[in-house]
């Protein structure tokens, strides 16, 4: 018997937060499910992270993810963003945290390179791989796409994560 | 018997995490505790966030308060600076929202002038008047006093704020 290991990705943001589950037996990966959380945006912003809160601990509950792999923010110039972008990966970080759960967190282009072989490569591309990697994916939203290439980012890096945890302890 | 509201204020930061409880009874102030939540710097940023978490959760369940207030952040032009506060606010806004508080938000400026009645006022000056209107604290931080100070905001500010409310709902 092969040891499978279940990876949950998360594309955090305060409007969508997607994300992605997928199997990864040590060769092969497949989809297990995803999705797209939008708090009402008629709410005030505490009530909108309590909604992230609640639907991303669901999630949790629900696929009993053994790791967790988030995007690291792209801090860009607009500070409004950024601190709105920070507010919610607070809670996409600290969601698995509560549940025992390790988060690695992986870099936008490194996501880009592993999936596509190009830290360059666009959303189309990016989807054009992911059709052909996880072919019963179907994903709602980008945000929810991108939680999958995470998740795969993931499967393909934690060996060498792991390698370099026991080499500096 | 006079309705008293119990305030919790908070000045969020993944560094430290300063927190105030005050009791108003509509006239009075009364200082009720406060204190300095500080996770280790060792830690992974999501486990960091979990300490914040659990740590607040456990202030909220021993202090019970009926009304929150958050300082609103001062969006600086350093973007990681930003991000780190950021995701701090976000379990700062998270945890009263999740026992059903309602929070409310106010800027630096609004809170030196509550407490001093000038919105350039230093920390020397807040710190004295903090001494002044509850002479029962003894911060523990500099962030525990201004967490007391949001608190003081708010007990001055939240019937204009309800009033507002209530004009345009």
């Amino acid at each position: 018997m092969t040891a499978v290991t279940r990876i949950l990705g998360i594309d955090p943001g305060l409007r969508r937060m997607g994300w992605g589950v997928i199997d990864f037996d040590g060769v092969r990966l497949s989809y297990v499910a995803g999705g797209t959380i939008k708090p009402d945006t008629e709410l005030a912003l505490s009530m909108r992270l309590a909604e992230l809160y609640r639907e991303l601990q669901h999630v949790l509950q629900q696929m009993t993810p053994d790791e967790v792999a988030v995007e690291e923010t792209f801090v860009n110039k607009d500070a409004r963003a950024t601190l709105k972008l920070g507010q919610a990966r607070g809670i996409a970080l600290v969601v698995p945290a509560l549940f025992g759960c390790a988060v690695a967190e992986y870099a936008p282009n490194m996501v880009k390179k592993t999936v596509t072989g190009s830290g360059h490569a666009d959303k189309k591309q990016i989807h054009a791989m992911l059709g052909h990697l996880l072919p019963k994916a179907q994903p709602d939203s980008d945000d929810a796409a991108d939680a999958l290439a995470i998740a795969i980012t993931h499967a393909h890096n934690r060996r060498a994560a792991r390698l370099l945890k026991i080499a500096t302890a």
